[in-house]
């Protein structure tokens, strides 16, 4: 049974309070926008597209406590709060997404004089709360998919071993996960024989999130530190290292969590499979290539404490960037809802 | 004025406490072996000429502070005690090297009719007190050659960015350091621009004591974690890196802390020159290639946790070698005391 980080019903929604994690699970209310920006830049929810979920979610929280006087009241009101909630961790592209198609669909509703301002709240929470099952529904897909061509790589009936790093499971998303969905299909499969999960530092996602992902559905795993992954690739016998992503450009280049570039490269170096499992919403078509994406840098303390305990020495500067691009070139293939494309064909496929 | 972390005077020793660094500088003392053998087994001290130096002092406590019947007796002593110290971290060389010497030196004065017990045990106290000063000018010349050809490379005047890993400095060694004197001997000259060090996970050697020694002596310095090494190879300008050893075997293979070869096949990948900083001492002609070299996997609670502080879900697998071995073919250059050679000239100079 896998974890449940999102719990929405009637207008109420909490979610599990991911700083917390692994010492202690608490869910948190989300009474509204503010809560939910909040949430997402304290990064008490994180992955993008569970960010984009808890993001809208929490707008419904707000409308569907909220009666309209008319129509374009309405309108304003999701253009700002949509456009707020995009602020709150620029990198992720499916917030953004998600808010356009909000925001366009209440226009559409808007123009449509037989549409009623009550009819249009509604049509607008449905369509919010549809996102859940979507993205659940998208990376069971995605699961299938990413299991598949990993298994067709393998002689048959043989077991794998997987690398991923970041989380990317049911704590990153409504549900199942996108690259831990797909370890979590070929466990399902009885094909996987081992998962090597990084720690990933600074935020420690691997060993708080996945790790804690990992144990509770007893997936045969293991913890290593980022600084063990190319060690790990002369001696473990990796069949293929996947990785999920915050945003992915026209031409296939990737942001994700910080390290997954040298994954890239040193899974390169080592004839490792290196795959980026992601919903078609975190493809961003109007980003040409991985040059344009704005790489958001975190705060010092992410580094230099862990809690209220300080692990570096105090006085020295730090670079913090919460992401890195990897180019195109050193990923063998993008895993999405439609199948596993190579990433130069990605906008053929883009509906 | 670089840090004092091994303090000997008439038959006493003291040495800083690593593990309470950055939070407090508190100095134990080392009464004798046993004590030596926990501080060096406990990572109270680190760093292979370091465990060398205190290993060889503690004995020096110990046998300054007897008095032995007879000759047969005191070798005997030495033989037990050395090879007891050699047990407490295998893998670096240093420690073994030093041992066999001493117990060379005292089968040499034992069959030496003219030498009496008195006189014995002076000449070995002399050799050991000795390896203290040895350790810093060997430690200086390290840094002339590296800071020499690091700058052969740059152009004239110009400055230099340099990325080390873990820490190879005043706490590693008994005075100015390895690859961290090399970016001491840069700074000096009014060449180096800038230091990035890693954090080196598990045990955030880079950022307890790298990062305190760069704060402590107001060299230009910034700190990363592990993963983010390839991303500051794209955009840092980064001129060279420059790490330490634990091992070197004869064909030039480097045993260093984990995390080293990454740096390595990330430095080659981005067109970095990579050299190995380390006195002949850390090279061990007796290994053919890093194929003989042990690696020690260390405690998973290092990775799990932070002093008392969990980090990672409970119950998770940890893998964690303490080293790792970069291939010669990866290595710009080994910079030594005697001058800077390529990984296969080493045995020719050698003495």
């Amino acid at each position: 049974m896998s974890l449940k980080a999102i719990i929405y019903e009637n207008g109420k929604l909490k979610i599990l309070d991911q700083l917390l994690l692994p010492e202690q699970s608490q869910y948190i209310n989300i009474a509204g926008v503010e809560d939910g920006w909040n949430a997402i830049r304290k990064m008490q929810v994180r992955g993008a597209p569970a960010i984009a979920i808890v993001g809208c979610l929490s707008l419904a929280v707000e409308i569907s406590n909220r009666s309209f006087d008319n129509k374009s009241d309405f309108v304003h009101e999701m253009e700002k709060k949509l456009n707020f909630l995009i602020t709150a961790r620029p990198t992720a592209v499916n917030m953004k997404i998600a808010a356009d198609e909000l925001i366009k669909l209440s226009h559409v509703l808007d123009r449509d004089e037989a549409v009623a301002v009550d009819a249009m709240k509604r049509t607008v929470l449905e369509a919010i709360e549809s996102m859940l099952d979507k993205d659940i529904s998208d990376n069971m897909m995605i699961g299938k998919h990413g299991a598949g061509v990993i298994l067709s790589r393998a002689s048959v009936g043989n077991t794998v071993k997987i690398l991923t790093h970041c989380n990317t499971g049911s704590l990153a998303t409504a549900g199942y996960g996108t690259a831990l969905g797909v370890i979590r299909k070929l466990n399902e499969l009885n094909r996987l024989e081992h998962v090597y999960c990084t720690e990933t530092r600074p935020y420690n996602q691997g060993a708080r999130l996945t790790a804690f992902e990992l144990v509770h559905e007893k997936i045969p795993a293991t913890l290593i530190t980022d600084s063990m992954v190319a060690s790990l690739f002369t001696v473990g016998h990796i069949s293929a290292a996947i990785v999920g992503a915050d945003r992915i450009a026209a031409n296939g280049d990737t942001a994700n969590k910080i390290g997954t570039y040298q994954i890239a490269v040193l899974a390169n170096y080592h004839n490792v499979p290196f795959y980026v499992a992601a919903p078609f919403t975190s493809i961003d078509l109007t980003i040409p290539s991985g040059k344009a994406i704005t790489i958001e840098e975190r705060p010092a303390r992410e580094m230099t404490h862990i809690g209220d305990h300080r692990i570096a020495a105090p006085g020295i500067q730090c670079w913090n960037p919460a992401f890195d691009v990897t180019p195109a070139a050193l990923i063998t293939g993008i895993v999405t809802e439609k199948g596993v494309f190579k990433p130069d064909e990605l906008d053929k496929h883009a509906s």
